[in-house]
């Protein structure tokens, strides 16, 4: 099938692109490395030792003998070379991971809201709209989060994108299926439930194509084609902004630091590892929705923990302690999560669990790339909060949020001048 | 009260301006003059003789003996000049009219669905942002769209915003109150969808503001102030894409052209008086939400008609005939429509009908300015469907959709190759 991925040299663009050339698939990557170019903002680098794309790139070819093409553009500004590729390649499904993909990130101050929102908005609607313009067939595969759902679940199990409610009418109550009622607790959160009002219209008046998986936070770094070769090796985020929960505390363990554990640990949170990442894009590629078909929303995730857990498992592994401190997101302290994952264990995905590899990740990443650890980079350094205003509170030592075009620069906790002014659900 | 209108120039927005401004309140306006610029794009006026802003401001402060300033600037673009303005105004109330509000624009090439959706979302999400940044405690009072529920209600009563569900949970049915489920039938009206997810987050998570008026169908040009004096006239639309149904009958009777309904006329939509708009706005500003409280949404409107009865109206008022022809929107032929309207009218507004007041509008504006019409602006020419590949059909004698920078000209009815690929719902 030919096969066009968006950020296809990303942590999880990369990995999808090698898993589904090696699948026979016929892959072509655009990418405007955008993530690079964050690492020079965040002067934070992976702890693996990724190469640049050519370098990837010419590698494969050597390994495996197959080509993966490169286009250079910016899916969500360069909308007529966007165009021209779709003519020239018409490709079957196209993969959609163009969009900056880290909360924390999207939360550092208002030009980091503002890219993300321009960015992720602008790349999905450039995509559906050359789909439809080029009048090309392409099933949209698209990396969403389960982060649309919220986590305050309050017993309702997570459906797979679909609700089905009742709700009162002239004659009695109706059942009706709808998108699950969004809860984002980040901008970048937001712009994904902004993304699925794009797909769903998009799908209804032009008949586009769309798989969207509601993936849950990504653990492990290696997949089967990335170990084949140390010009492979794909990246490992450990920084505040970039590194999930679980790299983080790998790294804290790998270099004596202790697991710090934001609020109480008490948030329940849904994990999947990378090698079945890229297996569930696979399966969502090569099972597209039927013509017609309303967009088809998997829940891309196989288990789920509770921070304090996770933070356990790797204090059990690695001796490291524990320390908890306060929350820098405005979240509950606590959740309950019950998610529906069928469709992708049927299309036959066969998970990989935390207590079958989480050691490998230990010894194959954490350790041996050690030292490459930058320790300034462990703290958390976005805040999720408004500031309050300057006459309810003395001024702070430092700005809680600081104008556009600077960054953030608070400690671990929660400068003085930020406390959390909405009430959350 | 300090009110900074965004898009004040605009149709909504001048005559709100000048409502706020008279009865009290401290009145700056901004805009980019985008409206006015797509009158140069479409080569298609308003058939008032509106002035240039300075004209009309001038005329304003010598009628009134009121001042009304006027910042230039692109609400979407200019983010910095926009937070300097909040930071140096500070305003109490923002009412946010800057984005692209004609449906069939927004559908006419890959360009306009583009600029609609880059306009409207990054213009809203700056407002939220600069909020935020500046750290005033301005209340957003946001014109949203009645197309944000779309017309499939099956009997649903469309509530103001909250729609209360049940839903399955652990332990049996727990009811919610959910924002209404969208249902948007234009790249126009999704983007005021998504507004709706940004205002729900910075509310949940920066405590900020916002009022959200769900608007019917404007119809009426003129209001108390914008009569006072020919300089202070507001626009009036007929052309196919920025003229609202009302208007485009009452051009078509004062010139004798048919009026031209799409589809059976079995549409049900709501309305409103241009007066009641502005009055509703100023009803949003004097009423803030309480600090903490969530997003408050009103609808605004205050009646509804089938399409097919409003031309019968205009047609038993000048004699005009009715034509029905193929509808270029995808969209059901008919539908109930219940609104549930109470909010407004208990802060003590009094509707203006279509019944009070349509014939004014028929001799004030339609035949007055019946010389200024340019007959060929008359037929709607926006499709809202997927072109179909070339190898289905033979080729056109001109094309549904031509590529993005060239604006489609095709006829009243549609083109061959155009056909609906999506099934509607």
């Amino acid at each position: 099938m030919r096969v066009l991925i968006l950020g296809g040299d990303g942590f999880c663009g990369w990995p999808a692109s090698l898993h589904l050339s090696a699948g026979g698939h016929d892959v072509a990557i655009v990418d405007n490395f955008a993530r690079r170019r964050a690492d020079v903002e965040l002067e934070a680098e992976s702890l693996t030792p990724i190469r640049p794309l050519g370098e990837r790139l010419a590698a494969w070819r050597e390994l495996s003998g197959r080509e993966i093409a490169f286009h250079r553009l910016d899916v969500a500004q360069d909308y007529p070379e966007l165009l021209e590729l779709l003519v020239e390649l018409r490709p079957e499904a196209i993969v959609h991971f163009a969009e900056q993909r880290a909360a924390p990130y999207s939360m550092k101050s208002s030009r980091h809201k503002r890219y993300t929102v321009n960015n992720n908005i602008n790349a999905t609607h450039n995509v559906l709209a050359a789909i439809v313009e080029s009048g090309i067939d392409a099933h949209v595969v698209h990396l969403g989060t389960m982060g649309v759902y919220g986590y305050g679940g309050a017993g309702v199990k997570i459906p797979e994108g679909y609700l089905r409610v009742r709700m009162e009418a002239d004659d009695g109550w109706v059942e009706r299926d709808i998108l699950f009622p969004p809860s984002p607790g980040s901008v970048y959160h937001m712009t994904k439930t902004q993304d699925q009002l794009m797909f769903a219209f998009y799908n209804k008046n032009d008949g586009v194509r769309v798989t969207d998986l509601h993936q849950g936070i990504v653990w492990g770094t290696q997949t089967a084609q990335t170990r084949l070769d140390e010009r492979l090796i794909n990246r490992f985020d450990y920084d505040g902004d970039y590194g999930t929960v679980l790299n983080r505390f790998l790294m804290q363990a790998a270099i004596g630091h202790p697991l710090t554990v934001h609020g109480t640990g008490g948030q329940t949170r849904a994990f999947i590892h990378l090698e079945d990442s890229v297996r569930c894009v696979q399966l969502a590629v090569e099972h597209p929705p039927e013509r017609g078909e309303r967009v088809r929303i998997f829940n891309q995730m196989t288990e789920t923990h509770r921070l304090i857990d996770l933070a356990k498992l790797v204090s059990q592994m690695t001796g490291a302690r524990i320390e908890l401190l306060p929350n820098p997101r405005n979240e509950a302290s606590g959740n309950d999560l019950h998610v529906e994952n069928r469709q992708l264990l049927e299309l036959g995905l066969q998970p990989i669990t935390l207590e079958d590899d989480l050691l490998r990740e230990v010894t194959e990443i954490a350790e041996r790339y050690a030292h490459r650890c930058d320790r300034d980079k462990i703290p958390a350094r976005s805040l999720w909060v408004r500031p309050v205003p300057d006459h309810d509170v003395p001024a702070p030592p430092h700005d809680a949020e600081r104008p556009a075009g600077r960054l953030v620069a608070a400690d671990d906790s929660p400068p003085r001048r930020a406390r959390v002014t909405a009430s959350t659900p």
